[in-house]
């Protein structure tokens, strides 16, 4: 007899049980997320659950399934719905859950060690580098997100910066930089650049950063990009890195990436593009060539729980020069050294190329998914919602009493009810209350605008009409409520 | 009729079908652990199918889950085996992988809005917090994983500092800082500190560890540390940030806490305290008294994929005052607005304390298995492991042919082969090899060690045994082999 405590469950065949449970609750959830409102408020009396103290004591695992149906289920974000349309969220897929299921059990760290989820995880970074235009000798990693993707290209910039500086015998504002007058080291992007950047160019102690106002079209202008360089360097600055946007946050705006690439090898900087979302839509004959030049980028953030429609959370940094990204982040550790046999061999140990260390698996959805679809799938995918966006464009224009706010160049749709007497913000609530739609909003030239971003795989042309007719009606409630 | 691609199964009994199917072999999986070997090599066969490049077109999901079985699921990192000892990874349970999906379906962002996942979030941060003596008012966020915990807090310090010496009149090496001379902020530690505080450091921009020699006890002396901070404030530096390890990877020693927080108040420096995986001995009644003070630091990294079994990737970082964490972090951004009601309502956004915007649903595998097991089970499973641990010890003095490389004083043992003529590296390649257990390595004091870490829910007292009559056997063969 062994005396010996686990958490394995007493007995398995109940666990398997509760496992087909669960797995039933799912497949009814996503099948029917159709007939659902997209967004429910949350019951008073439930809300008080989430109080509770730390349980001290055990509770049968059935029934803590059951709390879970009844207090967390019902009450979710509702970005599967097809009609959601908020921030930029994906909506993930059954087998994409499938597989973290699998990534959980198997639950090997991604880290170091000669095993397959090591190989897997290159592989599928491999397959980023390919859809992406980057050479298979190229650096990257899977991150947790777009915010940490950017972080990690930013750190590899500066890396190369100091690096840069330090032979022209230039002290940059550097890292552990001890003593004496140091000189800023200056990125440059636009207004419309992602709050992101700017949190990470904070995190690395550089300045912050030199956000030139957007063109009428949302996108970074060159010319006067160029002129701000020079003077900044006039001035005793250090420029050394732009920072484009495909696909903005607010509009779907891509930067002159072209033109960008052009100034950065005439004026010796480093190119980074935020590609959160937008860079995916390289994959859409519609947008090949405008997003052709991101494969000539120095480095590059991407999601694939937005735009690849993967559950949370994975994004993905790529970046030209490995050697110069493991200069950014090796570190030799006893502990971590590489054997040359057993499980300590292996690929070189994630660690060296980012900020963590235990990574789990997340490779594996992202394997399994693109292996189950093919990437044509996901270019007709985002060709589709991109398709959407255009249509949802026309709806409004053809509709006086909407107005579009910003032009429809991708997946984002600005707009407002443009009674001035209607509150659009009030409207937006009223929306999200009805359950039918949510899009999210956003300040366009200082106005509050409506705003859908389409990363969605269950959504319809159809659902644009039926957000549109909702948006109108309850416009025509507000107004009418105003005025008399 | 609607035209419409989805990424949902075209068949959903079908999916259902393979849902149960992967229940059931993950179920098979798990409750056969035991009988399997620990770590297998990768077949070359298998090996190639690797680097198979980018598909295009798509394969039936049931033959991608076949070559998952095939290819994938027999050769992971073996860390769910109850003879796994290596570096420091977790377990996993079969209750976190049920959660992991279910996060997978519902597929929240915890970044933002009002709903359920960002208050079971918030319930489980609050849940770390009293684990961990912080008040409920106190700050933090539930993050990747120990390196992200450990850069987190370290930007708040170093925040802090910055705040500081401002407020004093003296310019730190701050982010963003212009021009002019600055003085360097330097942070405190040991030799055995863990390498992502190095790499948090450097990413920060801030100077690199000063890392004191540790003790013979593996600890950071106190005195010296007192003295050191002195002697660079003399010279013009800016003591910032003790950081003290409660578990150091090597050998899991605690640094003297109380200690270190009376030098951390009486120099007025921030106490972060990285307790990786050893904060959580606190709950087991023989470390409470040591690791009492951690309740007392301004910061705290953890793990819960480590001690407290959950899959991977879950930490936390927890950080006394909460209004400095959002100072830190906090970014104002048209689109994530806080509104009134709807969707768009709801707790404050979690980038505003952290590096991550879009983030996963990670609490609810904390929060269904707490709530299964409770926190006295939790205490008792570490209790477990340390007395394993102990048992190891003892039976590795009890064996001439066998040596401990330090003393035992929570989870980690690091022993070798006596032998002079015994390669001990060559002795864990054969030991992964032969599957029966695996240990990793470190160098203590400059000399190769095998290494136990146990934070493993299935081990029981027998593997202790099982893993030294192994070692000893493999240890006696090379030596036979060097001596004819
Ligand atoms: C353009 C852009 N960059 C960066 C991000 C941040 O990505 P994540 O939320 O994955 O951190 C977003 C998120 O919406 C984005 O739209
Ligand atoms: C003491 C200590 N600190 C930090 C870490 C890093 O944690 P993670 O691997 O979760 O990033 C570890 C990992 O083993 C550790 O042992």
């Amino acid at each position: 007899m062994n005396d010996d405590k686990t958490l394995d469950p007493h007995d398995w065949e109940q666990a398997r049980a509760l496992g087909h449970r669960v797995v039933d609750d799912a497949i009814d959830y996503l099948r029917s997320v159709r007939e659902r409102p997209v967004w429910t408020p949350i019951p008073g009396d439930i809300k008080e659950t989430y109080s509770e103290a730390l349980p001290w004591e055990p509770t049968p695992v059935d029934a803590v399934y059951e709390t879970f149906l009844r207090t967390v289920f019902p009450y979710t974000t509702g970005n599967i719905h097809p009609r959601f349309f908020s921030w930029v969220h994906g909506t993930g897929t059954f087998t994409g859950a499938l597989a973290d299921f699998m990534a959980a059990v198997m639950n090997p760290n991604c880290a170091i060690g000669e095993h397959s989820p090591m190989y897997i995880d290159q592989q599928v970074l491999g397959w980023c580098k390919e859809m992406m235009g980057f050479t298979p000798d190229a650096g990257g990693l899977l991150v947790s997100g777009g915010s940490v993707a950017n972080l990690t290209a930013l750190a590899v910039a500066r890396e190369w910066a100091i690096e840069r500086y330090a032979a022209a015998g230039a002290a940059a504002n550097a890292p552990g930089a001890a003593t004496g007058a140091t000189r800023p080291l200056i990125a440059y992007g636009s207004t419309e650049t992602h709050q992101c950047v700017s949190k990470a160019l904070r995190l690395l102690g550089l300045p912050e950063l030199c956000a030139l106002p957007a063109d009428e079209h949302f996108r970074l202008p060159p010319a006067i990009l160029r002129a701000r360089i020079r003077e900044d360097r006039a001035a005793g600055k250090l420029p050394f890195c732009i920072v484009a946007t495909a696909g903005t946050v607010n509009t779907g705006a891509v930067d002159p990436l072209e033109e960008l690439r052009d100034i950065a090898w005439e004026e010796g900087l480093w190119l980074h593009i935020d590609g959160a979302f937008g860079a995916l839509a390289r994959l859409s004959p519609t947008h090949a060539d405008e997003l052709e030049a991101i494969g000539r980028a120095d480095s590059l953030a991407f999601d694939l729980h937005k735009w690849m429609y993967m559950p949370y959370e994975v994004g993905c940094v790529l970046i030209r020069d490995l050697a110069l990204q493991r200069r950014t982040f090796a570190a030799s550790a006893h502990y971590l050294l590489t054997h040359d046999r057993g499980l300590a061999s292996g690929p070189d140990a994630a660690s060296n190329r980012g900020i963590e260390l235990s990574r789990g698996f997340k490779a594996l959805k992202v394997w399994m998914s693109i292996k189950e679809h093919g990437i044509k799938k996901y270019a007709s995918m985002i060709g589709q919602n991109i398709a959407q966006a255009a249509y949802l464009g026309r709806l409004i224009a053809a509709h006086p009493d909407l107005e579009l706010a910003a032009p429809v160049t991708m997946n984002v749709v600005c707009f407002r009810y443009r009674d001035v007497d209607v509150d659009n913000k009030e409207l937006l609530m009223r929306l999200h209350e009805s359950g039918v739609a949510a899009p999210s909003y956003t300040l366009i030239h200082g106005r509050y605008a409506l705003r859908v971003a389409i990363t969605n795989h269950r959504t319809r042309m159809e659902d644009m009409e039926v957000m549109v007719a909702k948006v109108r009606e309850i416009g025509a409630q507000l107004a009418a409520a105003r005025k008399c």
